[in-house]
């Protein structure tokens, strides 16, 4: 891949940059200062700002926007059709289904799981609709994030959290089903 | 692997399509239509129906038969030595062990784990038994469901669900552990 | 890479022994008898016992230290910094973050997932400390283990459990967030 490499962006010698999946499709547009590392793969129309990071054997689908120093981790999936802001960290093993807003300087944890498809094997011609995480908003580890849910802002999502109602800003979800509660001190000193 | 592939499927160029896993195994036998994405990883001794598609750095191990129009979705892994029938989809990063049934119309959402071992660490001689998954069943993002369950036809297990006893058909299984309850209506009227 | 590899080492052609993080690291040290999968990545700065295995498309990075007999099963990632005792199976999907203790004759199931960081999006200066898993204990598919936690000897955390606190030798901890109570007869004979 390294004749269609972009200046000031370092890519592995076994990733791809540039999946073309449809005949009218464009290649990536990757900002300064990037890194895709051995085994991701971003595909045609996807484009990042600079700094973008990535670990190895991520995935970064068509129509996805990613703003400026964005890191998708280790197996990560951006599954396409998804708007990223700035300073965004995706963990390990992070899923991110189509259709999915997140803002600004948000915290996917490891292995964080978002959905955009309530029912997916029998509505088969249902709107698919991701979640909104909002700006400053934390997902922990291993939590999952139903289709639709706004995350609002500085929210804390904890680890292995199941979330299926909309979390207001600056409150912390906890459990399956997930409940949600004033931050703990330790996390509202940090806001 | 291009010389080796069968008339009709498109193997990514990084795909590896047979892994010699003994002396006297054979090559996969794929069906037309079929699609293997860059990064996928077939052995030997599977047989994949007609329209076998994978997403990007699946795994499927050996004496794994699957029916037409199964999805393994990317980084989901089938284990080896389990039944697959069509029309199943597997969302990226579903884990399927050995020994595992599955039958028609299966849906298993994103990061969905099934296992086929309740004490692993020290029942080393254990029989394995994985899930017997039956037709138009739906396994939910993130749910594990513990060995030899039986999730009923057209049942649904929930999001985060984990499902320590059998689900009875047309039943939904939620929570953790996962407790059963009529089907909500949104599902009922879609069977 | 198969100039360089090690007598009596089996490593996949697509497999990278040795990434080179920074210029004064160094190759990888794998001990005889091991194999590396096709698709798996393992950097400088790692060091390995005797019959290590590896699964598919796993990570090991660097300053990690494993004992004779380790398995990193597919798509299982070590971050980094972590010492690993003998005889471990890490199961597919694993995660392992930078900081952590694990003992001898551990088992981590299918998308166990470990933390270093309890409150990662705020507290970036914070101390990354990972769990520590003492000997013979086993911690179940889907289960989340936060950051700093111990899970004491032959102690066994069920699937999808979140461990939010330490876990007593030969004990059972279950559920979201996890109790823990006596092990249950099964797994104590096995002791």
């Amino acid at each position: 891949m390294a004749e269609d490499t972009p200046a000031g962006v370092d890519v592995g010698e076994t990733a791809i940059l540039g999946v073309e999946y449809t005949e009218d499709s464009n290649p990536p547009v990757v900002g300064e200062g990037s890194t895709v590392r051995e085994g991701t793969i971003v595909y045609n129309d996807v484009e990042t700002g600079t700094g973008f990071q990535t670990g190895h054997h991520a995935l970064v689908r068509e129509q996805t926007v990613l703003g400026d120093d964005v890191l998708v981790g280790t197996q990560a999936v951006i599954d396409g059709a998804t708007a990223v802001g700035d300073g965004v960290a995706m963990q390990t093993g992070v899923y991110v289904p189509r259709e999915t807003d997140i803002g600004d300087d948000v915290f996917l944890g490891p292995n964080a799981t978002l959905l955009n498809d309530m029912y997916p094997a029998i509505r088969r011609d249902a709107d698919l609709v991701g979640p909104d995480i909002r700006d400053g908003a934390s997902v922990g580890a291993n939590a999952t994030v139903l289709p639709g849910v706004t995350v609002g802002q500085n929210a804390f999502v904890a680890a292995g959290a199941v979330v299926v109602e909309d979390v207001p800003p600056e409150t912390l979800a906890m459990g399956v089903p997930a409940e949600t509660r004033p931050l703990p001190e330790a996390l509202d000193d940090g806001l």
